[in-house]
C-alpha cells in the first residue's frame, strides 16, 4: 500500500541521511529545500514497500554523482534527477514503476524524492548501501552479482550519456566517472534497473524509514536540549569509539573522489590518545594511536560532540569538538562477499575487517 | 552504382592517408592487415558515390579514436567497429545504408572498410575532414550546423557508450574523450549518424578516391627510383615549405593527445634557417626562423625526403631527413566558418590564417 511521504518527514529524513553518510551526493539540507518547493507547488511523494513490488515491475535506482565539495555548493535542480530517469526509460523502452536510492546516505537518500515528486512515481523503503559509499561497485546490488548496465547519466548543462555495457562494476565506476569529471564532477544518474524481484531479494529494506526515525530522534533530543549524540548510540545501537579536537585535515579531490585524514585529539577518557580517520568522500578507517581500532562495512560517524550534527570530509576543519561513533552495517555487507567489496581493502587499507560490535 | 574497392587498391589507400594525416586512428598499414585478412577469407567491400544517398538514407561516420601512440602499438579489432556501428543501430532503431570515414587522414580511412567487410555494407566516398584533425568539432558537419549527437564508443574489452546528447560540438568533444581516456586512450566510435542528405550537402566528397590516387603515385615513383616527394607535389598541386634534419622532438601525451613541436634544420635551399612544427596529433602550423609560414587548414606533410613516406607526430625522430609540404585544403575549411573550426586560433595559436595557395 502506497503510504504518503509527510512533509514534516523532510527535515528527519535529512538529518538522519546525513548522520548515515555524509559523501552521498553533498549536503541533504540543500535537497530539502527542492523537495519543500515542490511539496509547496503541489506535489506529494508516495512510499512504496518492496513487498509490494510485482517481480518484474521495473525499478529506477538514481544518485546524484560526484565529488561532495561540489555538491556542497550547487544546489541541485530536480529536473535533472527526473531527466536521468526519463531517459532511461526511453532506451528501456519501459516505464518505471517505482525510483529507489542508491545510497541512503547524505542528499542521495533525497534524490528518489526530488525525481518521483516531478514524475508522479512512488519511492522505493530502500537502497542498496544502507549508508553511503563513494564507488559504483559498493552495493549490495553489485554484492548479489547483478548486472552493473546500463547507466544514464545527465549533467547540468544538456549532455547526457549511456554506458550501455560495462565488463565490471569497476569499469562502470571508472567510464561513469570519468564522463561525471569531465562535465564537472557533479551529474544526475540513473544506474542500472532493477526488476522488483532484485529489490526484494538484493535491496537493503526499510532505510527510508530508518533514516527518518533516526533523524527524528536527534532533533527531539535538540529539542529537549538532551545529548543528541547519546540519543544516535541508543537508537540505533551504536558504539562511541572517541571524543575530541579535530587538530588536522589533509583533504584533495582527485579523479572525482575527495580523499584524504583528518586527526582527532582525545578528550575526557580519550585523553592523551589521537584516532587519525582516513577518508574517500566517506569515513573508511580509524586508527586509533597508529593502530586500526574501527573500519567499514561498520559504519563510521563523525558527530559534533554539542549539536549531534553529522560533519562530512568535505566540511570537518580544525577545532571542531567532535565524537566519532560506530553504527552496525546491514548485515549483507558484512558477508564475506560484502566485506570484499566494502571492507578496508577495497578502499586500499591491508587490514582485516574487525567490527567493533562482536 | 557500387563499384567493388579491389584488394591490390589497400596499399594504395593506406599511403595516400598516411599523407593525408598521421593522427587519424594510428597506423594505416596496420589496418591493412585487418583488411586483407578479410578480403582472404572472401569479404569485398563496395564503395558508393555520395549522389547514389537517398536523401533519407542513414549513413554511419566510423573512427577510431584515441592517441596516436596507442593506435600505433595497438592492432584494431575490426569487431570493434563493426561493433559501434551495430550499437548504435539498436539505438536508432534503423539500419544504416552505408558507412563512412570520420576522416580520410591515418587508419581512419581504412576504418569504414573494416566494418563494411563484416557488416556486408558499403563504403561512402566521403569523409568530413579531408584529411585528419584532433577533435570531434573539425568536422565539415560541424562547420554545417549538423548536430553533434548521438555519438556510440566500444572499447577493447566489454565497455559500451552511448553519447545521447550534447550542449555543442565541444562538449561532445569533451565527454567522448573522457570516455576514451578512461579506456585506455583507443576506442572505436560511431559519429552522429547522416542522412543521405546531410553527405549530399556537407560531405567532403571523392576522398577515398583522391587518397588512393595519391597513394598510388607515391608507390609507383617508389617503383621506379622518381623522387616521390616531387611526386606528392606534383600529382596534389602542393608547396614544398621547407627541407632538412629533425634536431629536436617535443612531445608528450596529455587530455587524450599528443602535443608538442618539432624543430628542422634546413639544408639545401633551406641551409640556415629553422622551421619548428607545431602539433596536436596533427602538424598544426610551422614557424619558419619564428615566423608562422605555413598553418592549418593548408595541410602540412611530414614526409621522409628519400622515401616520400609520411612521419607521423608519433614517430618524428632526431636526424630523419625531411621534406615539409603543403597541400591545398578542401574548399569548405577555408571559408570563414572552416577556418574558426579549424584554423590557427583553434589549435590556440593567435595567427590569421594565411594560406600558402593564395
Amino acid at each position: 500500500m502506497l503510504q504518503e511521504f509527510p512533509e514534516e518527514n523532510i527535515e528527519s529524513l535529512a538529518t538522519g541521511a546525513w548522520i548515515l553518510g555524509t559523501g552521498g551526493g553533498g549536503n541533504p539540507y540543500l535537497s530539502t529545500l527542492n523537495l519543500r518547493r515542490l511539496y509547496a507547488e503541489g506535489a506529494r511523494v508516495q512510499v512504496l514497500q518492496p513487498s509490494e513490488l510485482a517481480d518484474d515491475d521495473m525499478v529506477a535506482v538514481v544518485s546524484g554523482m560526484g565529488a561532495p565539495l561540489v555538491g556542497q555548493e550547487r544546489l541541485k535542480d530536480p529536473r535533472h534527477m527526473a531527466r536521468a530517469v526519463e531517459l532511461m526509460e526511453d532506451y528501456l523502452g519501459r516505464p518505471f514503476r517505482a525510483i529507489m536510492a542508491l545510497e541512503i546516505g547524505g542528499a542521495n537518500a533525497l534524490s528518489p524524492f526530488l525525481a518521483a515528486a516531478l514524475l508522479g512515481r512512488p519511492v522505493v523503503n530502500a537502497d542498496c548501501m544502507g549508508r553511503a559509499y563513494p564507488e559504483a561497485q559498493m552495493t549490495s546490488f553489485a554484492i548479489g552479482g547483478l548486472s552493473m548496465f546500463p547507466l544514464s547519466l545527465v549533467d547540468v548543462r544538456d549532455n547526457e550519456v549511456i554506458v550501455t555495457r560495462a565488463e565490471s562494476w569497476k569499469w562502470m565506476e571508472k567510464v561513469s566517472r570519468a564522463v561525471c569529471t569531465a562535465v564537472g564532477s557533479t551529474a544526475a544518474t540513473c544506474k542500472a534497473p532493477r526488476t522488483g524481484r532484485e529489490v526484494k531479494d538484493w535491496g537493503i529494506h526499510d532505510t527510508i524509514t530508518q533514516a527518518t526515525d533516526l533523524g527524528r530522534v536527534v532533533l527531539e533530543a535538540r529539542a529537549r536540549h538532551d545529548d543528541p549524540v547519546a540519543a544516535v548510540l541508543d537508537h540505533a545501537k551504536g558504539k562511541q569509539i572517541f571524543r575530541g579536537k579535530i587538530v588536522d585535515v589533509d583533504r584533495t579531490t582527485t579523479g572525482g573522489f575527495l580523499r584524504g585524514k583528518t586527526v582527532i585529539e582525545g578528550i575526557d577518557a580519550d585523553r592523551g590518545a589521537t584516532l587519525e580517520l582516513a577518508f574517500q568522500n566517506e569515513w573508511a578507517v580509524a586508527f586509533r594511536n597508529g593502530e586500526p581500532v574501527a573500519m567499514t562495512p561498520d559504519l563510521l560517524c563523525l558527530l559534533d560532540s554539542v549539536s549531534g550534527s553529522a560533519i562530512g570530509t568535505e566540511s570537518v576543519r580544525y577545532g571542531q569538538r567532535v565524537s566519532v561513533v560506530a553504527l552496525p552495517a546491514p548485515e549483507i555487507l558484512t558477508t564475506p562477499a560484502g566485506v570484499a567489496a566494502v571492507g578496508p581493502r577495497a578502499f586500499g587499507y591491508d587490514i582485516d575487517f574487525k567490527s567493533v560490535f562482536k
